[in-house]
């Protein structure tokens, strides 16, 4: 008999998705280039050239066992001392191989690292607006999600409301920084601020709160800017990366865990993750991926484009009169829609061949997200159609 | 707080790992060479170049985001194509892309078809020997493993046995054929009494009991016979494929679900797959990966030696008056030991430079597994000590 969780949990589409589909679909129709889709958030940069001279490279350099072999269950032990060795110089934690586990990309690091630091049952406060990939992988857990509201001022952290609800059920808090969908970057006064709050929480609830960070934008930052890397602020973080974005390369599916070296068990969790692993038959990432993305460890595609686009798009909304916070990074930009039905503007975009996602299913009413990872000359030739969108529709 | 649960896996560790992590030590004292590593299944055997080549090619021809850039959920579609058009090819079955589900090869492809068709509590059945990681794969969904006695005459299945426990709570049936760790390919006969079992039991208890079907063996099977292919008699199978050792690519991680087009609600299996994957975070296998193996879709390596092995091994066996089935497939071997308690034998086997497997962990009492994906050469040089080892401890 099919099991009755999963055949329901089919009837939950992705809004996303079914707007990408609509683009797709709209593209046969009119011509692809002639619909403005900002719906995915699919890297349109290419890989680095090392990248694939690094697989060419391995497929000749190493035997078939060695390349293509068993890696151990958290990794290839050198990738894992490369990706710790780079994490260390970086960001000045002492990061060794052991604290790294090896994942198919931010995904799979996520639900990994809420198994370790959670029980079913136990409480995982995250922070609107988020990514809603969240809810399956911190509700199939057995945890329980549970969404601070917004601050929509600064799309920072609001403090109030996550005071609020950081009770003695809290076991784990998940941020996103930089943000998908908002485009911001929290600020180290933001980061401290937590940190004193859950170093607060776990004196008087008495037990670890982890943060967990999930930090795939980590490398896109713009105005010359870095983000302040969150484990430096607060020991009980387990950093999860995905190098989709930074190397553009999502469908290759790696990333990893990185586990603060001070954090409390710290030793501990690279073997739980094996654990959980074993229990979903998820093993480690291709092991040529694994070793290419090792020689290509500091590098990262020429995300310059996404700053580019974000400037565009940015100077145009405030010019047409939205509500818009500047994003510090990603490449996002989540605006207040012209009427507070974001559902009932996005469709009406659709008309002037915009593909704009809504806000709710990120947890925020009233917003829209634009996901400008697509070529600059196509965001230049989308802005008339903004334009007379909001004439058209709303008069302005 | 560090899950509990997840703590206590760590303290349950692989007696197999156990002893491929000696064989490696001692082969730093004594030289590898001279350690007869028979613990691990890692194909010994190289790739294809027409899969390192069809690498190479890919990185120049296709562009970085066709080819680096996200795979839908259930797997490139083209991939997906080539492969049930492979199916239906092969064994005549009418297979489409939609019923084929790519996977983290067979480890992920169970934990999948598991989770699909049954609900916590459920029982499913699988028959000693097994191999071991099927526990937490069905015990981590919130099934219930039970394990049906093994019939040591022939590593067959133990009809008697399996009659008495299949009760209406059983909800999936696991076979692995050709079988690790015996060997053992079942016969057609003993595929259509499991089926018509079964079929009875389906109607007797008014639910669908699916059978799943692990197949990493399907392609090393030998005197020029070919496996009954599983599906074909029972139309609620689930196929578990793995390309790790017909291609000798394990470190690479794929796979796929292949379900019975005319399973009840076929295709609802696939996107209930997509929907256990969004829970744990596990997206498709690597992108390069999925379409490198589909241009080697109906290629192996050279998988000769294992028969080759086999023969040398099974002779020997014999000659020194093992009891001992002759496997059918794969490159295992699963003699009775030359004394009860297997584990005793096999530390006595140690003094020669033996690394054998005792049974226990995959659930019979004295017998042990011989992982013979080694060299020719290697296997030659060991059985004056399996001698010395028989003289020298038993008398023989």
């Amino acid at each position: 008999m099919l099991s009755q969780h999963y055949r329901e949990m089919c009837n939950t589409p992705s809004v996303i998705r079914a707007l990408s589909v609509y683009a797709t679909e709209r593209g046969k129709e009119i011509g692809y280039e002639n619909v403005f889709d900002y719906s995915l958030g699919n890297p349109s940069v290419p890989v680095p050239e090392a990248f694939n001279q690094a697989i060419r490279d391995l497929t000749t350099e190493l035997s078939s066992s060695a390349l293509h072999g068993y890696s151990p269950n958290p990794g290839n032990p050198e990738v894992r001392r490369i990706v710790a060795e780079s994490l260390k110089r970086r960001f000045g934690l002492d990061y060794t191989a052991e604290h790294i586990f090896m994942t198919s990309a931010a995904a799979s690091a996520i639900a990994h690292a809420v198994r370790c630091v959670t029980a079913p049952g136990d409480t995982v406060l995250s922070f609107a607006p988020f990514f809603p990939e969240y809810r399956p992988y911190i509700n199939e857990s057995g945890a329980v999600l549970k969404l601070v509201p917004a601050d929509t001022e600064s799309f920072q952290i609001n403090f109030d409301e996550f005071e609020k609800m950081l009770d003695a059920n809290v076991h784990a808090v998940l941020i996103n920084t930089p943000n998908n969908p908002s485009g911001i970057a929290y600020t180290a006064e933001t980061l401290k601020r937590l940190a004193g709050m859950l170093t607060d929480a776990e004196k008087r609830f008495g037990h670890e709160i982890f943060l967990i960070s999930d930090e795939p934008y980590r490398e896109i930052v713009f105005d010359g800017a870095e983000a302040p890397y969150v484990s430096a602020f607060y020991d009980n973080t387990i950093s999860c990366y995905s190098f989709s974005k930074s190397l553009s390369i999502p469908g290759e599916r790696i990333g990893y865990v990185a586990v603060n070296p001070k954090a409390k068990d710290a030793e501990m969790i690279v073997p739980m993750c094996v654990q959980i692993s074993r229990g979903i038959g998820h093993n480690c990432p291709s092991s040529i991926i694994q070793m290419a993305m090792a020689r290509c460890i500091d590098m990262t595609s020429d995300l310059s484009v996404y700053e580019t686009n974000m400037n565009i798009l940015y100077d145009e909304l405030v010019k047409l009169g939205f509500t818009v916070v500047r994003p510090g990074g990603t490449f996002y930009i989540f605006p207040k829609a012209p009427e507070p039905d974001a559902k009932a503007f996005v469709e009406k975009a659709k008309k002037y061949e915009l593909i704009l996602v809504p806000s709710d299913s990120f947890g925020v009413e009233g917003y829209f997200r634009m996901a400008y990872c697509i070529d600059t000359e196509k965001v230049k030739r989308s802005l008339p159609a903004l334009e007379a969108l909001m004439k058209g529709e709303y008069g302005r």
